[in-house]
């Protein structure tokens, strides 16, 4: 399986009056570039979601290096970086492509959960989302 | 029943690269100003959906006039402009107090429905909310 | 010249508690639309900007006629309803593709204007903009 | 000088179909208690950016502790941990008032740039303002 970076332009919205994205929307763009990943490891999260499973965010992490402009394209790729069967961490790179720069490397923490919020041990209640998250995850030095 | 207007200061991230607020996020200010405006009723809309009623936006229509900058003081004045009962139209000037300018014109359209999107009858539901959104509409010709 | 329509999925932060895309964010996709017309157009926003030309938005008009899901598929149309060689008034349609439904129909109404937002004639300053515009323009019938 | 936490309530359009403001929005709200705590301290932004002075962020980190609602009320207290005459960090606490728990605790890392973004040293550049700055920098300690 061949995961593709997620890749967009900016939005002329997204931008403040400095002239760059503003801050928070890199927040927006890592989770559209993880609601992507998830897709493409073939468990969408409309369905997980529709099966009674939520992945809250419990941390988040940026570090801003270099800014994207109006109509910048740029691509975000996502790595599981730590995964306990509950608990995951996702790291980001951000890359301004049209001015062929980094942008941004982050993290996200998160954990799955049922709809009360209660932490689910996904191998017992969702073996084949388990798998498929795993074997991501075992991929991850491969990567480097 | 003296209803205040609402206000706040524009919010930095609320700015895009023209250096003014973003066209967009009217529609954001004038969602603030008639939460407020309900809440002014004692209608608060948390009341309102905990007894099951939505209250969707079916149309907006916004006029802008001169641009709001970064921190510039802003004050919302709101009236009922029609209500049969279900349907209902607000209209909103959004005034500039810091340069002394009107900055937009607005309104925008609803109705009560339950929690199927299905149009209620406010006075047959909930005659309470009915007396004092009939109230306040009534009173539109007063405020002109 | 063929134009094609703007396509994208809903993002989940563009949701909102009653579940669906918050009315605010249509104004913003309407946005990406028109800067892609303008891409397709051969006259790229950032290429308008860079030779001091505005484009503000003078009035926007929405009517909402299905709500968008997360992650449900749309795509928008775009079309110039007037244009006077420098007032311009663009309707759009944005269709639910994941729901088979009209989503919304809107007009945004704008003006070309210099650095210092005086309205500026195109065809005189611009001429190429303005053909290419005026082009697309004429077309409007034959879209019906 | 009396440094007054920052309150407001959550707004509808900062919810998400979890029921819950999105997470990228504390990242703005973050910076609306900045901007507060600035004014409270005689430096108001506004001031700052008039003199060329910008305050690009550089890192954000947060803890999601427990989720703010529509209409919650909540505080901010912000406090400089690090200053270096250049570089520094803010901490933050937020506290939904609402339901009486902490919410989300943050940092928030700048530095005071001129407007082409190259780094400056504020007590030879802006004394007066290095004053204030260094002035509340130093009670952190007196507040814990």
């Amino acid at each position: 399986m061949d995961i593709k970076p997620y890749k967009r332009h900016a939005y002329y919205y997204e931008t403040d009056k400095m002239g760059i994205v503003h801050h928070s929307n890199y927040v927006r763009i890592l989770e559209e570039a993880r609601v992507d990943l998830m897709t493409q490891l073939m468990i969408p999260f409309r369905e997980v979601e529709a099966r009674g499973l939520m992945i809250p965010v419990l941390g988040v992490n940026l570090e801003y290096k270099y800014p994207l402009r109006f109509d910048d394209e740029f691509e975000v790729d996502c790595r599981i970086e730590e995964f306990n069967g509950c608990k995951f961490t996702i790291s980001y790179t951000v890359f301004n492509v049209t001015e062929g720069k980094l942008s941004l490397t982050a993290q996200t923490k998160h954990c799955f959960t049922d709809e009360r919020l209660i932490p689910v041990r996904l191998k017992k209640k969702q073996p084949d989302i388990y798998e498929k998250f795993e074997e991501f995850y075992k991929r991850k030095d491969d990567l480097s």
